[in-house]
């Protein structure tokens, strides 16, 4: 009888052993996902009475359709690259976020675009930033990644190669939208009143794919902030700190102000506390975002997908475009706080 | 009788529950230094019989004097981050090393230059990329940290906010050197035929110092890659890839194959095993460049200085210029393999 009491305090001193965060992964018994999928279109101040029925309607759509056409991609035994490549360029090619076509202007009237990928497989990946003439930054930062032997070119540089690779060039007048000019003459406005930017908009754009391989990628393009200066780079072509993927524990891709994204390496840091920490995908994001970011006045997001497919989507905002898919589910999206938002169920 | 054993029963098996790195951690207790200074020159296939005396004396003496200016700074109270300026500048000024006057030339035939600096106690950050003109980018990327609201700025734009902050600029041809010009020759010749770069030079150059308040500052700065294209970004100037800083954990300044260094985000990665493993900053940096970055063939190191003053300096290639300075000692300094390298005895 001491016996057994004996081996049951040692099983209780074993248990109060096991960090709490580690508890939990063992208790989260999850389904392995046969693959998952995951967009944002960026994190921001977005309030439902600027939405008219009209204007979610086209978020919600388009958000849909990058879902969609990367699902497919997945379905049919594609890559989680492809996935993240074919979605990311959807939203890239339609003018309501701030990625490609709708790239906001920098402080010159120029739209500078950045992009990244990265495939968790080999941990290689590919960036380009502060390219005019790209049509898909994605594009051509995955051919970065797979036919050069770098991971970040910029500028005329990354055109030249981006040409050379047979990647669609464009005149920089294509970026031109109304919309985005309204905003950078607005910007120039405040900026000439000394008035604080409140509007804390974002629109880069972001996937994290699983295939049915169990490789993760993830990838974020974005045209950086209105009314940037001086070549500023952002954390979207930053490999760590708007993306990151490991097929061991997950990938990640971020959207919300980028300095803050960069000094705090937001992306490997998610995946560093899963693995030297055990925490899950979920607890390390929201403790990232919503607890740590949120401290310093770091608005953002990001989102998450882990080896099992896992989907995690935390923001600090009042709003972040997102949405996520599922094998034989319809593509589920949100734009502001969501109660009903659980993907993981 | 019993009751005695089951305690030491309960003791033991919490023992047992320790992680073997902490418990590292636990048994070294190392004073903690007033302040502590370390540089490195860049890490490479380093070869005693490609010194003459005279060469190995020149590049002694400018690394010890790149400590003692930078020591003099911490001992008359001064900051980490004015120290590693100092430092980084007197290493930039020569050019025995592959940063500042002493770069090497792009396919181009152009001198672009990284550099990043970071501030352990604010996680602050500024960084410039592919610039031309400015005679010492380390202090352009302090400006950019502590004057703009950015983190990275890049070409033309940096060059443009350099200028306007004071910062010295330079006719490109300041930094022609003839033996770089060589290299390059040399690099685009072996490209011709095809044949492998086996020299795997490097000399980027870094620092990293605590200061008398416990402040821990890193910075980084380079030319990059002789004969690089495409506007080509290494690690050098990204946060977590070749330069982190905090306060709570370590300084890292890294040199090496910057493409692998920016996808294993090493710099963060070092911090980030001490934050989350408690590893030792000496374990977590030897492990990260002689086994993880080692078994992928990607060649370099780091320095790595931890908030009691610890310096580990581990590379995996046969050599790397190196050094440290405590108070009341000489700086020591070190070129290739050599079993007498102990900073923290």
């Amino acid at each position: 009888m001491k016996i057994l009491i004996f081996l049951f305090l040692v099983l209780v001193i074993l248990a109060a052993c096991t960090p709490a965060h580690q508890k939990k992964t063992d208790s989260q018994v999850s389904e392995k996902h046969e693959w998952a999928l995951v967009v944002h279109g960026g994190a921001g101040n977005l309030n439902p009475d600027d939405f008219t029925d009209e204007k979610e309607k086209a978020y919600r759509e388009k958000l849909s359709e990058a879902l969609s056409a990367g699902g497919k991609v997945l379905e049919n035994n594609g890559s989680a690259l492809d996935a993240v490549e074919t979605a990311v360029r959807i939203l890239e090619d339609s003018p309501l976020f701030n990625a490609g076509k709708g790239a906001v202007f920098n402080a010159d009237g120029v739209n500078e675009l950045d992009a990244s990928i990265m495939d968790g497989l080999t941990l290689n990946a590919g960036a380009v930033a502060n390219v005019t003439r790209i049509k898909n930054p994605i594009s051509a930062a995955r051919k970065v990644m797979e036919n050069s032997s770098h991971v970040m070119l910029i500028k005329e540089g990354a055109e030249q190669f981006a040409a050379e690779q047979n990647i669609e060039m464009v005149d920089p007048g294509y970026f031109y939208t109304e919309n985005r000019y309204k905003s950078l003459e607005q910007a120039k406005e405040r900026e000439n009143k000394n008035l604080e930017d409140k509007t804390k908009k974002s629109g880069t754009v972001g996937c994290v794919a699983l295939d049915k391989n169990g490789n993760i990628a993830a990838g974020t393009s974005t045209g950086g902030m209105t009314n940037k200066k001086y070549g500023r780079v952002g954390d979207s072509p930053i490999i760590g700190a708007g993306t990151y993927a490991d097929n061991n524990f997950c990938g990640v891709s971020a959207t919300g102000h980028g300095e803050y994204f960069i000094r705090n390496v937001v992306a490997y840091d998610i995946a560093a506390r899963m693995k030297y920490k055990g925490e899950t995908a979920e607890f390390a994001a929201n403790d990232v975002i919503t607890n740590k970011l949120k401290a310093i006045d770091a608005s953002g997001g990001v989102i998450v997908l882990d080896k099992s497919g896992n989907i995690t989507m935390p923001f600090n905002t009042s709003g972040m475009f997102r949405g996520y898919l599922y094998p034989g589910d319809g593509p589920e999206i949100f734009i502001f706080q969501d109660n009903q938002e659980n993907p993981n169920q």
